[in-house]
């Protein structure tokens, strides 16, 4: 069961006791200690380290206090692999092909029938209209506890065309580490995607140590009704929340309520939750994760369909915002490698 | 300054500390100590420590993880006063009066009319539909900046017409001490409200020790902008969520994800998250508070405009439901009685 979850909460755990003890044994012992091993030495790692260091410092000038230590990481592309195609986008095709038993008139009826032929040029053509009615198809018209449960049963099993493995262990190791820091220093972490917000939550505190209540993603609306069983939350084909580039800011708004302090993303989706984050007077971190590895993960940035990086990777120098060269300043990048 | 957020944080972090230190001590000093003092013996107090004790000792029945304890309080009538009108709607009220200088036009136009001439019968005939009108001439146009700074300025100078005192001291003592009795033992605390949410998070975590993270209520639809101070939220004129009677569930869901096991409420805009809550087989707790003291606070329910409170009351008992007299069950309401 090499790199399963079940290790990696091992490891997690074992670095929260470490780092508790530390903080028992005092500054010496800590500082011995590395809380970001799978990062090499290097811009990235320091820069890091130079913004927690001068953000918990009490006394100093860019002291913040814990309650306002907020950190918010978009998921795809940051925190797990998004290639060769979003994991959730994944779940969509795998549904249609569970769900056309059901529906016959689907072996008709585009953009399904592009689906279940895997016609990937026929089904590119049918864009983000295709693409909604897709998600809507399989997202939505069941209660919100169904649908957890369908998520939950689809993660366990399904896994990644090319590494083989279920998607849950294809995190970054280095960005777990960067999450462990941070809370261990007084951070509350987020997760703020573009990804559907009940796609994520039914996994997100076992693989992130983030609970449900501190993931926003995209949503579709809800309504509560009182069925056979007593009330439920029914999903509506329609859609409520687009979380993704400039409905960032608006998602970290409404669920979080104050402004971040620190903010990582990976691509042009996470634009304005950098610039949201890090425009202000006060000390602010943002990073960008830049896929340069195609060896040991995926290549790509300007030209991606998924996870595309131009305007980001312009603008970053500008802004101060880090970049990550994965190939570079990563160790190593899941922690089974 | 009897009385005053000032003393009341004070009594807040001593009976906080008072809870570590018992909790160092042990099990029969804990038991000597009373967790609730400003409640009288009786059913309801019995019912919640009863409650909190069976989800919080390990390996028994109804252990619930610490990660699980999610309760949810609704504001209004529930955590502060709500008479003799919604607190909110006495700031949308002020608003009207500060910002007619920059609207003459209002002098001649309803709704504004009404609350200018203090004409309460045309206002009320105004309806929902003028009350909306009123909510967005007040509440949007804005950044969100702009609006937390207004809200801010205003519960801060703002008093309640009988009691004289700031708004934000007439939150409920015996409540208070729930809060902090839950978080003690690992709850985390939300504030599920058919209030604005950014009218709340501004002082809620100061009044209450809910961070605006965990506040949860009505909103209007907010849009990222450029301007030329950089990235700003323009608060807009269309309603987002109206976080009340079956639109908790659906803010419960959005927000925390998880379905709360305990709920606070006193009037029927709780209904269906007392309802939401309770309805399973594990067990849960659901409360209503019921205003009986109208020498102390307001007497009110099947008939008050504000927080009327008559199916729930109806439906408490065949749900397990605890009903608390405010005049019965309570020592004191105010910190400063």
């Amino acid at each position: 069961m090499k790199g399963s979850s079940v290790d990696r909460r091992t490891i997690l755990t074992s670095m929260l006791v470490s780092a508790a003890t530390l903080t028992v044994f005092g500054r010496s012992a800590r500082a011995q200690s590395d809380p970001l091993p799978s990062w090499n030495d290097g811009q990235p790692k320091k820069s890091i380290l130079d913004f927690v260091s001068a953000v918990t410092k009490e006394g100093a000038p860019d002291f913040v206090p814990a309650s306002e230590r907020i950190a918010t990481f978009d998921n795809d592309g940051t925190l797990w692999c998004e290639q060769p195609m979003y994991v959730q986008l994944a779940f969509v095709l795998d549904r249609v092909k569970t769900l056309s038993a059901k529906h016959p008139e689907w072996k008709q009826k585009q953009p399904f029938k592009a689906v279940l032929d895997k016609d990937i040029a026929t089904l590119a053509k049918a864009g983000e209209k295709g693409l909604v009615e897709l998600v809507m198809a399989t997202h939505a018209g069941m209660t919100t506890s169904e649908f957890e449960r369908i998520a939950s049963d689809w993660i366990k099993t399904a896994r990644h065309p090319k590494f083989n493995w279920p998607y849950t262990d294809l995190v970054y190791q280095p960005m777990l580490e960067v999450l462990v820091y941070l809370r261990a220093n007084g951070f509350k972490t987020f997760i703020v995607s573009g990804g559907g917000i009940e796609f994520m939550r039914p996994w997100s505190e076992r693989v992130y140590g983030i609970p449900p209540e501190q993931v926003v993603g995209s949503s579709i609306k809800t309504q509560f009704k009182i069925d056979k069983d007593g009330p439920v939350l029914v999903r509506l084909p329609t859609i409520d929340l687009v979380d993704d580039g400039p409905g960032k800011p608006v998602g970290i708004n409404s669920h979080i309520g104050r402004r971040p302090i620190a903010a990582f993303g990976n691509s042009d989706g996470d634009f304005q939750m950098l610039q949201w984050t890090t425009a202000a007077r006060d000390r602010r971190f943002g990073l960008i994760v830049h896929h340069t590895d195609a060896e040991r993960e995926y290549a790509y940035d300007r030209k991606s369909p998924f996870g595309k990086l131009d305007k980001g990777l312009d603008a970053a120098s500008a802004n101060g915002w880090t970049v990550v060269s994965m190939k570079d300043d990563w160790k190593r990048i899941f922690a089974f490698q």
